[in-house]
């Protein structure tokens, strides 16, 4: 195997789950692994990160909870939500209604599609959506809509603005819906310049979100907050029936306490996102053209079918898209596990210096 | 927390899970974790720790998965072997039965109890059980038995014989259901000298069966073995549905991988086992009562009252059951990380030289 | 086919649904038949019965919904009072845990078992259960006891007197429990001179039950009683997403307006328990042993084994469950529909006359 | 109440289940109301209807399963029919994507959308979006295709072609999938002069079909036809766990015995088809432009919004959409109990004769 490793490196620039821990991460996972813990999450570990974030978040009541995946708290924390009768509200390119295998669905629940512009949402389609639907008169046999699913930053690395996400927050209320934000990738949100939604404003506009570790630094694992306590009952039972609940729970908490000490959660954004930036400026000064205008860690180029071909044979980056003008999109992730040369590497192939 | 700790050490012999990974499980982690691998599983970690199970388990064309918990594992291939009208058959004591928060009735799928003694289900129970179900003419309305569960070792640590288990399969095959085993604790079954089922056993006569990581040597995980390959078409995707495909497959691989080198899986069990073994003979020689005749890494033996509340205040052991003569069953549990000295502490607080 | 029903009539005395409606029930489908009324229980003979039943109820809020069946209404009614981590507890030769094909675990919750005597289960059981529960450290773990499923009568004809229906609700409260009750065959207890639980008792005891119309008379068809409003929000768009709601509601307040005028469900539970109270005084005279002592329109009684197959053949009867000294236990049901010569049929063959 | 309905009529040419039954099968239901049969549809009248609906749809081995409405029926068909990771392919305005409350998503499945023109899919549609499917390289974390869904008519009045019909059989059979047909309203297509999908055709080249009762003539009911046996093992099972099994299932076998007879059930379809043929002719003689181009009892006008108002107040026809230019859709629908007057009635009202 080695051998065939030697020859073949994994996959560069595809995802951001290629590789383990961030070392920093990894070292407390080292430090705390002999010491005994109560399972279940019920540790000092987890309970110290929970802290950590309502700080964070200055949600001083804010309940957090430790999961092991993002389909996983995806489809939890949404049934958790949801009543029985209602659906939730996603873009028809949001995750959750496309690439999780029908997870939601399984939990009895409808995906309820808007249409998406770059993988966001707007205000006026939910007005419009809500509108339409209390305007049926049988809208009593139709699924109700009960929560807005928003992934920041979406699944095209875009990201809702503070002044969106607040008329998102009034179309919700208008209508008696919550809102629920993916925040798989939030880290490089929360670093991106372009940013202006902290985690201070996700806590005050949203009922429900995760901050994402397995693509931002972790080994693995996702953290939940629930900004106002006592909104989902017994949620630990719930989690336990989706047999989402690690038995080693304290890992998630050393994680977790890590990554949101010493402003390490920052630092893994910020540099993922400033690699992206920078692959993004040699992208476009070697002529390539932006399929999406992303200012996060993934940014989406158009190329033509032969390049895409080459990247394929080179293991970088991955396929998005066909466009319709034939060219095909090109996805290229970077994370706090980028290489300086990974870039580099990209730019000389696509300059045709490795063929 | 650091001063907290000193005081009061976490839980000893009370669990299997309450630290974290065997130190040479870790070292594979950390000698794996700048590596770049593709995700969900498709690595080469992946690849080969399901080659070395095949080859334990000498079912060289198994299906291998490899997921993060028990009750995830559990709930997710009954739902997968289990067709819509079909319950499973397990203990009343069983864990699918009791503690699992009705993860498999969440799946739509009824838990069919039978009597168990110390754990285990006799062939006879499942024959009687089958001949009476459909005995009754309108067995078309009710929940038509398909799997039937086990636990390898019990929730008792007790096990089932090779001369059992065969039993069972013949009662499977007359009735048409197929067997699963939950082996969260299987490496301390396999490593007991009073065990004749080794694990070319389970696949010849289980239709599925899970060996245990978390409880055994593991950070996390379970490797799940389906010995016959295409019992389940599309398993990847009922597994992303249920929310339990890892994105960072690669972590389970490189876990199961060690385990299946250099004999560490049978190591790890056999220090457990002969610790506990150890730890009951000297229990007895102090002329305490043992409540179940286990042979695994989990030994239960009768106190009375106030020498609970002794073990409670040291943390040491846990509560199992009252039984019906006053006295408290306390279960205690050993595995690769019990120091020596856990046992002689016990020892010692139960002849009072502590207090 | 007419020879081959005129050389075997249907079964008599089996079970209390072969019939059709009770012909007061089927002059007023007729009458109704040509009217166009709106759909989905939205037309003025439902309002008309709902207005009598709550009139009965003496439950001048309560909010009813009509159901075609049994299975239907339990799962549906189960369904909409749980929350996702709850159970429902009930005895465990309940008709919920026996014999409707798992259509509660169907709709994700645990049927949780409770010994029973005749089909009842105690206050006390329920009390000592949840003592139980709570007391397990690890209850999060587990199934939430949510809702009590009772049946009146019960399978086995026995009722709940008031006073034990009273403690069963001190119960309830004690441990934050809902009632849920099965009327499936609510008319011939409330006829039955026994009784001492009438529809206001189960309006102010219940949370939910359901008056039985398919085996009290109505061509099909149950009335779900919920006696305080707004307990399940949006209860129709639960009912339109089980598939139980019909497009003809109508069909179903036609025949409980006609139910509850002129004292009709009254008549019909009085003519069927007089007819098994003689029934069951010829068997006695007769010298059979009756094997549970019920007093409502079904009685079961003990027969040899080489009677049970004169009965079978005769069509009169049914099974019901062997006893343990190998005897047969059959059960004779009488209804609005029971012809008089049915239970002298009966009696005949008993002593031989037709052999 | 009488006054009021002396008053104010009950809705006209609104929808299909405004009334009973045709008299024709009230008949049949009072005949054999007397009679004792065993329940849950082992009786002789539901062998015998299902005798004459395989002879009728030339499918000699078909099972034949009766249900009580149409939600009931499609939820249940597609879960018996699809694989747990699989999901239903059907038209954006298909009623299981619209108006069943989510009944699918209930029983864990997803409704994939298709664009529909007139309530039709197209097989191309469907060939592109497999294609597209399988040529995602992570197609297996999403939900599979694995039932095309179709309604004949559709839910806009319109039909399948047997041309586009035999198309859309080989797009199943190219990506394995199997075909669904909702017949609520199939007598009216059957009696369609411009229908060339008869009976036979819909049992070859539908893997299941319902030939709706309750829009075309019964009292209630709809029956569930698959014409190759064994495809889905245990259904009486499935249909009990769906708690959509009638007790006294011969009140179906008796309905759909009678309209299986002596040709009523195109009799039905035929007068409905004629009734609305003739209405269509006098709207658009009186000027007015039909929305939708539907040849069978559902026809669909546009109206301006002061004539809409008059339709309301005249409780005649139904809201069906908004028109782009502000026009009102307008539905009349016919049946077999379809008044003359009543198509003159809205003649007259829309000609100004009553205002």
């Amino acid at each position: 195997m080695k051998s065939t490793n030697a020859k073949r490196p994994g996959p560069i620039l595809s995802t951001d789950y290629t590789a383990g821990a961030h070392p920093a991460v990894l070292r407390a996972l080292i430090a705390s692994n002999a010491e005994n813990t109560p399972g279940y999450g019920s540790d000092h570990y987890c309970a110290e990160a929970a802290a950590k974030i309502r700080r964070a978040c200055r949600a001083p009541k804010a309940e957090v909870f430790f999961l092991t995946g993002g389909t996983q708290t995806n489809a939890l924390a949404l049934d958790a939500l949801l009543k029985p009768y209602e659906g939730v509200l996603a873009a028809e390119t949001g995750h959750i209604a496309v690439h999780e295998a029908g997870a939601v669905e399984f939990t009895g629940h409808k995906v309820l599609t808007l249409p998406a512009k770059d993988g966001r949402i707007r205000a006026d389609s939910i007005v419009a959506w809500c509108e339409r639907f209390y305007a049926d008169e049988s809208y009593e046999h139709m699924v109700f809509p009960g929560v807005i699913y928003l992934s920041q930053p979406t699944e095209y690395g875009t990201l809702y603005s503070l002044e969106e996400l607040t008329r998102i927050r009034a179309a919700a209320d208008r209508f008696g819906l919550k809102i629920y934000a993916d925040g798989a990738r939030l880290a490089y949100a929360l670093a991106c310049p372009e940013n202006d939604v902290q985690l201070p404003d996700l806590a005050r506009l949203c009922d429900a979100f995760y901050i994402g570790g397995t693509k931002c630094g972790a080994l693995f694992g996702e953290a939940l907050v629930l900004p106002r306590p006592g909104l989902v009952p017994h949620f630990i039972t719930i989690e336990k029936q989706h047999g989402a609940m690690l038995a080693k729970g304290r890992l998630l908490g050393v994680q977790f306490k890590r990554l949101f000490e010493r402003d390490l959660y920052r630092q893994i954004g910020c540099y993922a996102v400033e690699t992206a930036q920078k692959l993004r400026e040699s992208l476009q000064a070697a002529g390539f053209e932006p399929a999406v205008s992303s200012p996060t860690n993934q940014i989406f180029f158009r190329v033509k079918p032969e390049i895409y071909r080459r990247l394929q044979e080179a293991n970088i980056g991955g396929f998005w898209d066909y466009a319709p003008d034939g060219t095909v999109v090109v996805r290229f992730v970077c994370s706090w596990a980028t290489r300086p040369e990974e870039p580099e590497q990209l730019c000389s192939l696509l300059k045709g210096d490795q063929t």
